[in-house]
């Protein structure tokens, strides 16, 4: 068996093939100075005693202050600490200014926000090649129920729990309707628009009307033209939402008015905002009924997801429900 | 400062926030024997030399077998491979019974389909409390771009992308177009099918008659009864779907039979076939399209959050385009 030598950045990629979440790690030196470093090298080790590793660059600025102490804290980093985690990735030297720390055993820095945190008294120090690894006895734990930040092929993730039935028992996963996005987008919606028809004042319209209905409710009053789905040139979709607003107006939810500039603006009449608040209410609870039954976290995924669809797809559409958006 | 000893499940528990991926550890013991352990205590340690870590339970089964040998192979599994992870979780005897591994550096049997696979030599064996450590210099690897398994608060997850920015710059998320599950999810369909109307033949029929050519297309012959997409007993849905399957058959796209037993199922014409074939092929090069600007990993993930919320929420909905649901 020939060995010759790992491309070293060959050897890096192939690392960040596993996922791993984040962390930041934080000591007290001797002399009071403080540290802190993003490390995604964390590991659980021992149940009993309850011992966890993790490993730092010989060559890290902060290593004299975590080899000056024998105590270090743990913060597994929440979804949404995607900055701090930034901040002590870098190499600055004030990476606590304006961080409201605590200061915990041995005076390492206690950061707010974590899912989960461990205060660890150091057992062993290892060598590990360029790196030293230590493994820490976890003297107090701090747990949080909260949607951990993930880290896989040098970007930042979320964990999705992974589905692991198939819609349709038995069929393989190259079947149209187990596997078309398109098909599943649809038929996501559809369940969602569904579930809102169940409502009595939403299953007065269709799902154009009640997309013109809250767009003119959330982001006030605007013109035709603005309320126009611009979906394509030729857009059918564009005269599926000004049918919409006609029928809108014709039920008397809905009137033209002019804005101080005498332009014609589109705006709820006082039946039509009771309308769309009841089917605004509607709508939040289905929403909190598909979460529950999806899961909070696979529901902040999937809406984390869709957004990003949303966005690499959305070439010049309107964001019709946004106030920012009543065109001037 | 108070320290009261942890509470071991508290402590799993706490360990469970750190998202991991998944490996599965082999060797080949001095007298032959082999051994595979589901492991994902994983890390990497070091660049130069190449070294990664993970641990084994002194109470493990298998140690005599990676305590007699300086060899392992680390897996880093695909997404795929979850019967895996299970089997080699599990304490059986004969874990690698039925699977095609080949022997690699030292005897480590090595196992197809990882994403990643290192062979390893051991550089340290460390003590970790009731586990030992396992240091090894990675000899070899084999990396191939697949999408991971991932592991997360006791479950299998996937590592989805973080989507870090807000659909319109400045909103808080707060807001019921940033944030709201059905806006998103009426958007996202939105998207999809207004790329898919930009298809000359596609652009032909409405969404519901798109759904029901496709269904016959790629599900068969059905009952007009089979065909009404059943949301509600009220049901608009259904409505719709019969009105368009009516318009396909006055378009000489669909007609109905008499099958062996004299019920009347309806099925698509040549002409309709023609149809379905073009606008089968624009849907999938839309869904490439969209695959590829949300990155294919994120569309996987995105896929599978899908399907759970579909079948989280279905309720009784039919799927239509499966062949299997074409009724008796």
């Amino acid at each position: 068996m020939t060995q010759t030598k790992l491309d070293p950045l060959e050897f890096r990629r192939a690392l960040g093939a596993y996922t791993t979440g984040v962390t930041i790690v934080t000591a007290c030196g001797s002399d009071g100075a403080l540290a802190g470093v993003t490390a995604n090298s964390f590991s659980s080790v021992s149940l009993d005693p309850p011992l966890v590793l993790w490993s730092l660059a010989k060559s890290a600025y902060s290593l004299p202050i975590f080899e000056s102490t024998d105590y270090f804290a743990i913060h597994i980093l929440a979804a949404g600490q995607v900055e701090l985690s930034n901040r002590f990735a870098s190499k600055g030297e004030d990476k606590f200014g304006g961080v409201a720390y605590e200061s915990g055993i041995g005076g390492a820095p206690l950061l707010p926000g974590a899912a989960t945190r461990f205060q660890c008294k150091v057992k062993h120090r290892y060598d590990g090649g360029d790196h030293i690894i230590y493994v820490g006895e976890v003297l107090d734990l701090v747990s949080r129920d909260e949607m951990p930040l993930a880290y896989h092929g040098g970007k930042y993730a979320l964990p999705a729990r992974k589905n692991l039935r198939k819609l349709v028992e038995g069929s393989t996963s190259k079947e149209f309707s187990d596997d078309h996005l398109g098909y599943l987008l649809w038929r996501a919606w559809f369940h969602f628009s569904a579930a809102l028809q169940a409502n009595t004042v939403v299953a007065e319209f269709t799902d154009h009307e009640f997309m013109v209905l809250m767009t003119l409710f959330y982001g006030g009053a605007r013109s035709a033209e603005a309320l126009a789905f611009k979906s394509l040139p030729h857009g059918p979709e564009q005269r599926a939402s000004l049918t919409s607003l006609e029928n809108l107006v014709s039920k008397g939810l809905a009137c033209a008015k002019a804005d101080e500039q005498g332009r014609e603006r589109y705006a709820l009449t006082d039946v039509g905002r009771a309308k769309a608040l009841s089917a605004g209410v509607a709508a939040m609870s289905v929403e909190a009924d598909f979460l529950e039954r999806v899961g909070p976290r696979e529901g902040l995924v999937l809406k984390d997801l869709l957004k990003h669809l949303i966005l690499e797809t959305g070439g010049g559409f309107p964001f019709p429900l946004h106030p920012g958006e009543s065109e001037t």
